[in-house]
């Protein structure tokens, strides 16, 4: 089968042995796989992924020599069982699934393994266990969202919102406008977000952020307080000694960007007592000045993926049209395709979410 | 009046003028005074501090080339009343309060601060709003360890302990014994703590420590870890996929040493979903792996200083004995020796708490 393979840090066209089915799993045809921002990451930071993956002995690292095919974010249509299958889903059925197969020594990575090839592949193999059924009639570029989706939902959910807080999004790429949509759907408003693109501004609006900021041309940070000043009834509820700080509503910050130094900006404007949850993610080491966190009493919740709970009402929401998942698809390509795409994604301006069609 | 002055880089004794109590204030004697591990850093870095002031509008920050008194953990002997006070509490009485002084312009630091001396002089000035009467009987230099204290609770407080974590209190001196006496107030066991020094950890098991480790000789978070072992009642309760992952109880580790690297050390060895309370103040820039942080979903809550509440039940938890702060207290010199102090506290054998008292 053809597929777009990770080769001596680059994108390559070429063709893969056909994946076979073990015990549990099942053969499936790739419909729509998301190129995701993590696997632009991989391929320019892959031996450090390598490194950092010594920390978490339960998964397998890649061996960089060999070939790796990325693609996490996929839609799929079943086409055969392995051995030990209840077989429940028809052929032709269109599925998602968490990407994990699981195995005798554990579960194991989808789209980042030397053994399980991910969705820039025409077939791949999934775990019958973890299946999802795909709602009648959703296009499979849009089920594929369901990943990117899940994890915007599960950043939402570790920031244990109250209800009184003000969210600030820095960053409207697609897990900035994932965390947009869902922190929509907890109707906690308004949302601020700040983005130097003006399509990924647009995006956000459409996702459902009330207000977005050019940081080019304003400071995210003075418009988040413009829009956190306290009622006047909270304002005079105070104890006495805090009525000397600025009257500001609680400040929930998610940094969507990932890259060295945002962790710093977000620590010298952030109010005071802010949480911040980073949701973007930075494989190179960063630097920060930790007495602005102490000063200010900042707390930090870092998070990755979601919960296969997350995972599955993702889907429902998408399937539902309560997240508008087309919004955020720009292009598709076919595998030919993907390694001009990895170079595009580079234009905030151009695309936000590029599917890969490996039947095309 | 005579007074240990921060003064060119150096502590210096000489004399200053008289303090006078201004509308609210009061006049009172230093009796005793704890020499603080900010206090070092303050003269080590005190540019530093006035640097990160300037994101704190409120407080009015140090003018280095102005004298400084340092001095912010104090107990005294009310003197005189400035006007328009109410003159409860009679000239004699024992008090502590927080080193705060209120002005027409707010609250402003005393200790840290060009115009109100801290408890390294003979005399200082009190706002009578925030005094505390030392329960009769408490001697002085216990009284004055009322604020590393509250630090201590604090920072257990800022934790949100649910009833379920482990402990793990990484460095054991004088925030983090306020730690330790903290949790085990909260009845959260076993709580580890790690301290090169075997004078230190000594002092972590008198303080509450249920069981202490030398860094040098084993890993903290390896000893965490067998302490941290789930019931085989709780292995069973988890749901299919978390049956993968180490079964350990939640880890709250609290970073009580304050200097580069320490947190990068505490994001390697900490367990997946810990929750870290940074107490120790770390005032140069620091580096770290923001993936570990990631892949691990920690969260990291930055804390300082405590609620007038807090140190308020603080004093009462000393003075009823439920926190037993002699202990701490390893020296007390005069005025003329806080220079010394200051190069001794450097040897952790030696030294955890050296009391000032500027009237000997």
């Amino acid at each position: 089968m053809r597929a777009a393979i990770f080769r001596d840090g680059e994108i390559t066209v070429d063709t893969l042995p056909e994946p076979e089915p073990g015990a549990g799993q099942v053969l499936v045809r790739t419909l729509a796989c998301g190129i995701c921002g993590s696997d632009l990451h991989a391929r320019r930071h892959a031996h450090r992924m390598v490194e950092l993956a010594r920390h978490f002995p339960g998964r397998k690292p890649m061996d960089l020599p060999r070939d790796v095919v990325f693609g996490h974010e996929f839609c799929c249509e079943v086409l055969d069982y392995g051995p030990d299958t209840a077989r429940k889903l028809k052929p032709g059925t269109k599925v998602c699934s968490i990407p994990a197969l699981l195995t005798a020594g554990g579960p194991q990575n989808i789209g980042y393994s030397n053994d399980n090839v991910g969705g820039y592949a025409e077939r791949m193999l999934l775990s019958e266990a973890l299946l999802l059924e795909v709602p009648n009639g959703l296009a499979a570029e849009h089920a594929a969202l369901t990943e990117p989706l899940a994890v915007g939902v599960h950043a939402v959910a570790k920031a244990n919102i109250r209800g009184d807080e003000v969210p600030l999004v820095i960053g409207c790429g697609p897990v900035g406008l994932a965390v947009i949509a869902a922190l929509r759907l907890k109707g906690l408003r308004p949302v601020i977000a700040a983005d130097y693109s003006p399509a990924r501004r647009a995006l956000a609006l459409a996702l459902g952020a009330d207000v977005v900021v050019d940081p080019a041309a304003q400071q995210p940070y003075a418009t988040w307080a413009e829009h956190a000043a306290m009622s006047a009834e909270q304002k005079a509820a105070r104890p006495p000694l805090q009525a000397m700080l600025p009257a500001l509503k609680p400040a929930l910050i998610f940094e969507c960007v990932g890259i060295p130094g945002l962790l710093q900006q977000v620590f010298e404007g952030a109010a005071r007592d802010a949480r911040i949850v980073v949701v973007g993610v930075c494989m190179e080491t960063d630097r920060f000045e930790p007495m602005l966190g102490i000063m200010k009493e900042l707390n930090v919740q870092y998070v990755l993926g979601y919960t296969p709970d997350e995972f599955a009402s993702s889907l429902r929401l998408i399937a539902e049209g309560q997240v508008d998942a087309a919004a955020l698809v720009t292009a598709t390509v076919g595998i030919d395709g993907v390694a001009g795409a990895f170079a595009d994604l580079a234009n905030p301006e151009r695309h936000t979410k590029i599917i890969v069609e490996p039947w095309r």
